[in-house]
């Protein structure tokens, strides 16, 4: 059985830098650190993070913390405010390019646009963004019909977006506004991740998707996999494999999402690999 | 043989502008009365206004001009420039949405922006656009390949294009710069003329488009007929129909461009009319 990785499958710089801030402070070993919800999505690391004394929480006036981090999808700007006052420290771990698409939300709205933020309404990056784009701002998932827009139209999107379903929506507002101005927030390595990972699933016979569950962006390969169609298969950890998955397998292709950690995605490779050997094809 | 006529054909708002700005100063009777080039492109409009009295010229520095209308598509900025040096008297009878995209397509440069404009190169209000547009301004027409772009790209277009062209080269742009401002200069009536002609087009045997064969609108609107495809025929006036075109036809369609007078459209339907009596189908 022949295994692929997906070159860009992992950690992308915004996680890495998130998770080097906190673990970072977690060395300091002081009491009272905290991240803001999950510091990236996924549990495993928020789970070492936690062994470490640095837990998750989603109150910022809880008594007792010393040190808030913030976690890499950002935060609604008046938590964010909130915070500021309550005179423990704030450590941004914001993904730099989540803060780029925040400021370019508030821009358009200090411009007068419409704001539409393109991305999934329940995701914490998305919610962070809508506190920056004013009181007529949309998000849109790309699905639904689009309602009555004003003449200006601003355009964002959560960084983690497929390319296509911001050109779909470019299309649709062009019919119905006489101005639109995009900033295209979608972060390089994801439109690469995306790429790769689709011409990976058009090559082998089975993919593993490797990531949070509550990871967006890993969904959204798992989705672009069984789409394809190939047979797909969206894990957390190696354990989670199971050896008639692979039945017949000759190729087998694995890819993870921006919050995976290289331990997990090393991890689900060795397994594979043992399926192989045990089901006696040699590899 | 039934005969249908699209709503929308013949004069839109800013040709309907010039002629009547055009006529009005024929009827002046003053010697040395120009139009920059042909002040629509409808080969029997100028000449109806050449046998008022005012023909079209190229050139601002004639020694006998003593008024310039400027044609409905616009001139370019040095031009208008040498002109307005020049001491005859300006009528400008460019058409107010032209006037609009050249004002967007400065602004865009002012701004920093690209600027693209989706358009035939050769077209004036085309060659008009670009000269507000900047030095590194492109035009480009929706065939070729784009080049690379900068990363901040303004687009304006000329009035007369389809949207599904401005849409697919808003795709093209977002995919390789970060920011995109879209003025959506596409003049309505354009956009509504060519919504119903497609939709006649689908309806009858034959199409007859009327209007100079140098109009942009009025060939696009032949091009979108022929491509449906439906029996096509481009034309200027009434005597270019010829009986064989409507051999077996139930029903025949008409529509003109933006820069058609309506006596001519009325022509060509009883023309056809009476093709249709000649064959004995009792129309």
């Amino acid at each position: 059985m022949e295994i692929l990785i997906a070159k860009g499958a992992g950690f992308c710089f915004g996680v890495k830098r998130a998770i080097d801030i906190a673990f970072a402070m977690a060395d300091k070993k002081q009491e009272g650190i905290y991240t803001f919800g999950p510091v990236i999505h996924n549990p495993q690391v928020v789970e070492k993070l936690r062994e470490k004394g640095i837990a998750p929480t989603d109150d910022i006036c809880k008594d007792d913390i010393k040190v808030l981090i913030i976690r890499t999808h950002g935060i609604p700007l008046d938590l964010m405010e909130g915070a500021s006052k309550s005179g423990y420290e704030i450590v941004d771990a914001t993904c730099p390019f989540v803060t780029k698409a925040q400021h370019y939300a508030k821009l358009l709205n200090d411009d007068g646009y419409q704001v539409i933020i393109l991305g999934d309404r329940d995701h914490p990056e998305v919610r962070g963004l809508m506190s920056y784009a004013g009181d007529d701002a949309l998000v849109i998932d790309g699905k639904e019909e689009l309602p009555e827009l004003k003449s200006r139209v601003g355009i964002v999107v959560q960084t983690t977006q497929p390319v296509d379903g911001l050109k779909r929506l470019m299309g649709k507002v062009i019919e119905r506004s006489r101005e639109i101005k995009v900033y295209n927030t979608i972060c390089n390595s994801t439109a690469l991740r995306l790429k790769e990972t689709e011409e990976m699933a058009g090559e082998v016979d089975v993919m593993v998707v490797v990531g949070g569950k509550n990871s967006a962006n890993t969904t959204q390969l798992a989705n672009l996999c069984a789409a394809r169609p190939v047979r797909t298969h969206h894990i957390e950890t190696a354990e989670e494999l199971r050896p008639e998955w692979f039945d017949g397998a000759g190729k087998v292709g694995i890819t993870a999402g921006a919050s995976t950690p290289d331990w997990i995605i090393d991890e689900v490779k060795e397994r594979i690999k043992d399926i192989g050997g045990e089901q006696g094809d040699g590899t």
